[in-house]
């Protein structure tokens, strides 16, 4: 990977640069989400605006528009297609807040703490819902299998997940496999949407899945670095959420490989038992970086940045093929 | 309505007879079930069968068997696009549950309490992806819109129910798009699946939708009726749930609509301030008795059974049209 690339000036990023390239159809999958997440019910479009206006990256619609670009498919398909991915990202997002009892999201209080646990569990199965009547509506079988797929991929992975809270005997594979579940399936899916719309063969369908796969992958493990490294203005959310949950993500699997009998103690009595005291995030940042824990787990992002841009070698030639390969860099090396 | 029919003895209701009628299908409908909510995440299984295996009517499903086979349409994706409606309502109790609160479903601890709430919102995210997994593979996209639009008015009537929460300016009109939102639609959109399956003309399905919503109305007036009138034992959940929930039902309106001073005294501080004492469930119940609300909820219920017995008559003669006739009473005056 080009180490000029590395350096991601924060008003010119790839994703910055793609949604630019594809200006007319992010506007018209605003359009489509704003329309779709309409309902008689006031509360719905009120809860589910407060998130998605919030602004989130809209990084998977974006990767479902420029895919179905890349291969000369049909727009307007891709703008609704795009807004369903959205909503199915939307709802995870909702219940997962809820599941986390997490407090910021987007440099905002969550949803649920603004407007309960009750309404974001039911508001994120009214996305789901209005997610498969978008499928259904553009009714291509194999694209609901793909998405129908990857949302119950989604909660396998967040089961997963639950069931590995705290337990320091969780390994690297498992926690690939979650990521993988949890993140990474609807970034598969998502640009996988793109060559099935445009009718291609299934090789290109698959290297755009292996693309999104491996991509999500490098995303996640990105994000659990950011835990530990961010900045809190920066990150728009709780800097050491994951580690207050006790979630062993790729940093601390890394540091716990190496670790002293102290450090030892130190991760078992907060990611496993949960009893923290001031400073323990200090600590965790000060442990993992003499572990060079963010530096190594860059470094295995980078793994599986490389399999996505082999993969995406096989896409035709495009000035968007070029964004989606920087894509790959901003993934692992974004601050927020 | 025939007043003979008003007497069920347990052990023989139409419930019954229609599932020992339709016994093989019920079968393979079990085998659908088990085979489709199994997982590699053990928890996922263990929840979703814990909660099934408590033994739920399953009256939604039977419903898709039922009028299925009198229209004569193909049983093996009967049983699949059954298992797909059991699914879709599993995910909701299971949400439902978490949204309220809930102690006991079926006579038994909810999943909640059991599994914990993340555990059960995640689970139902699956089991509600695995529906449309189910959908997908059997490839009718009338169906998949019938169950998608279903599912997004399930949502927004839970929406609708919990904004009316406490609301004493609840009308009765209001209340009935709650209960067809959140229940009804469910039943109409099971029913609908026959015919489409068996592809009659969009007369029989819209006979069949119209039985299926009516019924399922009358099924929830009877349901808020039981929540102040039935036993215990035989309820499978809490007596006076709703009460304590502060849901504003048929019984409740139609009482408050000819409250004294200090009735609606009684009903602001209960179900508006949720300022509960003890016997407040037995007071709810003496002014209800007084007020014959029960008596007249269950009348409002029987004006939908009507309509459900009048759209029933649209369906060919068949010894199960005589069985979903049956069951429009039971529907209405079961004890559990």
């Amino acid at each position: 990977m080009n180490v000029a690339t590395k350096i991601i000036p924060s008003d010119e990023t790839p994703l910055a640069r793609l949604s630019s390239m594809l200006d007319t159809d992010m506007k018209a999958l605003n359009t489509q989400i704003i329309e779709h997440m309409h309902s008689p019910v006031p509360l719905i479009p009120q809860l589910a605006s407060y998130l998605i206006a919030a602004g989130g990256k809209r990084i998977r619609p974006l990767l479902t528009l420029a895919c179905t670009a890349m291969y000369e498919g049909n727009m307007p398909r891709a703008h609704k297609l795009a807004a369903a991915v959205e909503f199915i990202h939307t709802a995870t997002l909702l219940h997962d807040d809820v599941v986390d009892e997490s407090l910021q999201r987007r440099g905002k209080d969550t949803a649920n703490l603004v407007f309960g646990n009750q309404a974001s569990v039911l508001v994120g199965d009214f996305l789901f819902s209005r997610a498969f009547q978008l499928m259904t509506a553009d009714g291509n079988l194999n694209i609901l299998e793909i998405l129908s797929k990857a949302s119950a991929i989604i909660a396998e992975g967040e089961v997963m997940q639950l069931a590995a809270i705290g337990n320091l005997d969780t390994n690297m594979k498992s926690y690939i496999q979650v990521i993988e579940s949890k993140t990474a399936a609807l970034f598969a899916a998502a640009c996988e949407v793109g060559p099935v719309i445009a009718g291609t063969t299934p090789k290109e369908v698959k290297a755009m899945h292996d693309y999104g796969l491996n991509m999500g992958i490098a995303f996640q493990i990105a994000d659990d670095a950011l835990d530990y490294d961010a900045q809190q203005e920066e990150l728009g959310k709780t800097v050491g959420d994951e580690f207050r949950e006790g979630k062993i993500t790729a940093p601390v699997l890394i540091a716990l490989e190496k670790a002293s009998a102290e450090e030892q103690k130190f991760w078992k009595r907060t990611l496993h038992d949960r009893n923290f005291e001031n400073n323990d995030l200090k600590t965790a940042q000060d442990i993992l970086k003499q572990h060079q824990a963010i530096t190594k787990s860059l470094a295995l992002a980078e793994n599986y940045g490389e399999k996505a841009q082999r993969a995406l070698k096989n896409a035709p030639e495009h000035e968007i093929k070029k964004q989606l390969d920087a894509l790959i860099s901003y993934a692992i090396y974004r601050k927020t």
